[in-house]
Parts: structure tokens; sequence; C-alpha cells
């Protein structure tokens, strides 16, 4: 495996940890045993517990941010379009960018400063911008709900199931879970 | 107080401390600074953090169990009427019995044997049942989506926000809550 590619699997690998374990509990010994590597060639990939919480928050705090600023600049979208679009994207990182687990569970809780009010900033913006795109579906009509929030929490919610029990392999398949859940988010269920 | 009442507010302080810290990093010493108790005043309500995490565990699932039973055998009830109650319900729970966050938030992982084995028991006889209701929806035609389990799964996750985000005095009313939710999740925002 190339570096980058040992790098990954070492953020993976302790993402995942992360959720079962928590952070506090999950060490650099148990996270080396699990990628196979001695604890000192660990640390030729990655200098820290820390470093690593703080690589996988911002590389999908990041990637969530492009994301949205594309989406929010596609003219030829309308608004349902663009909420569409969010569903799909928030599907596809629970199932491809595993690491993206670590953002939903809670676990970036434990960035210290200043990295904890950067990324709670990022998110903070992410979720207006969000709210924003719902806000304005409401006010034009397209939406019929009233309250954004509530509205902004359901729909983030929804996705969290994914990551506790997607995994690569399943029989159902990724386009089915999108299309299943992107009609019963946007249709209702009857 | 009465020995119920502090029992009940020892629950609950628990719970949300769990949930903050996680149960492992949760210890009855700290727990007894939060509910102003000496230690040894702390047990004469509750024997150990074990016999905690069961009762939250147990009363929940059994007021669950309960709840959906009473749901199945209400024969007044249609299909979608059926599930509109059961997401009144874990809106109630989410909101009005908050040491329910705990077996929605993992932390029910930490139980011992034979607990673990009973409430995971429990806990797929609840969730067999609210599928068997979304299957039958779906085979007479009242839902329109084909796989229970993504739909299953989508609505028992768009709660969990509730368990991070509402805290009593709230602006936002229960009431509101429960009809802007029920509505997206049963008519679907656009």
């Amino acid at each position: 495996m190339a570096n980058s590619q040992k790098k990954q699997k070492i953020l993976e690998v302790a993402a995942r940890l992360f959720r079962d374990k928590g952070y506090p509990a999950t060490s650099m010994r148990h996270l080396a045993d699990e990628v196979q590597l001695k604890a000192s060639s660990l640390y030729n990939h990655i200098g820290s517990k820390e470093e690593i919480l703080q690589t996988i928050c911002f590389d999908n705090a990041h990637r969530f941010a492009k994301e949205m600023k594309g989406i929010q600049e596609n003219s030829t979208l309308d608004v349902t379009e663009k909420v569409k679009a969010l569903i799909q994207l928030h599907i596809e990182m629970a199932t491809q960018e595993i690491t993206s687990v670590t953002a939903f569970n809670d676990e970036w809780r434990h960035l210290s400063e200043p990295h904890l009010s950067n990324f709670m900033k990022m998110r903070k913006e992410y979720e207006g911008a969000f709210k924003a795109l719902l806000q304005k579906g409401m006010e034009e009509g397209t939406f019929k709900q009233k309250n954004a929030s509530i509205l902004l929490y359901t729909l983030l919610s929804s996705f969290r199931w994914l990551y506790d029990w997607y995994k690569p392999g399943k029989s159902i398949q990724i386009q089915q879970i999108k299309d299943e859940m992107i009609d019963s988010l946007m249709n209702g269920i009857s």
C-alpha cells in the first residue's frame, strides 16, 4: 500500500474504534494492533491520537462545506433538487466516507481548542446554509412545514442509522437506500 | 422529595451523565455530586452503577413494549394512525422520559449478561413489531416504499436529534414538534 492509502486506512480504523469504544478509551496501541503495524511504524504515519481526530473532523468538514457551496451555487437546481442533492450527499458520505461517522457521532467533542471552536464554527455554517435552503423553500411555498429547525434536525438525524448499520457488501444497494430515503423524506410515506 | 422521586431524579441525572461522558467514564462519586448526595446516601437508593443502567434500560424497554402492544391491539386505528401514534410515542419519550436516551444512545451496550441479551431481545421484538406494521402498510398499498428496513431505521433515526437538542423550557413546544415531525415524516416536505 502507498503511504496515502495506509494513512486513509488508519483514519478509517480509528473512526470505527472511536465509534465503538469512544475516543477516550481508544489507545494508539490498540489502533496499531487493529491496522497491524508496530506502534513505532504507526507514528511514521500520524503524530498523535488528537492529530487523527483533527484530520478526520476537518477533512469531513471541508468536504461537506465544499459540496454545500457547489450545491448553493448551482443555478440549474431548484430548491427541491438542492435538498435532494444534500440528502444524496449525506447518504454517500455515510456509506462511502466512513470516517464521517466521527463528525456525527459526537466524538468531535473531544477536539482541543482552538480546533473545537473552529470545527463547531464550520458545523454551524453548514447547518445554517442547509437551514437557509429549507427556509427559502418554505417562504416560496415549495415546502409546507413552518419550522426550519425542526425540519433540519429531523433530516440530519434520519441518516444516523446508516453509520451503525451500513456495511459494504450488505445486500441492500446504496442506490436503493438513496431512492427509498429520498422518496420517504421528500414525499412522505402515506 | 419522596424516595421514589429521589430515585427517578438519580436515574435521570445518570442518564444525562452516561450520554455526556459515556457509561465507562461516569463514576458513582460523580453521580453523587450531581444529585447532591453523599456517596453513602446514594447507595440507599441504588445498589451499583450497573443496577442503574439495568433499571433505565428495562424501564424504557417495558414502556415501549407496553405502548406497542396497546397500539397493535387497538382495532379502531388503521395502519397510518398506528404509525402516527408510534411517532408521537417516540417524541414523547424523548422529550419527557429523558432516561430513554440511554436506550437510543447505545449506552445499553455496557449491560452485562444475561441483561444485554434480554435487552437486545426486547429491542429486536419492538423493531420487529414496528417493521411488521410498515410492511403491512406497504402490502395493502397505504405506504408506497418497498423496503421496510430502510423505512424503519430512517424513522427511528429521525428522533435522535431530540435527545441532544430538546430541553424543557425551549421556546418550541412539544406539540409543535409533534405536528411538524408527523407532517414531514408522513406527508413529506415537498
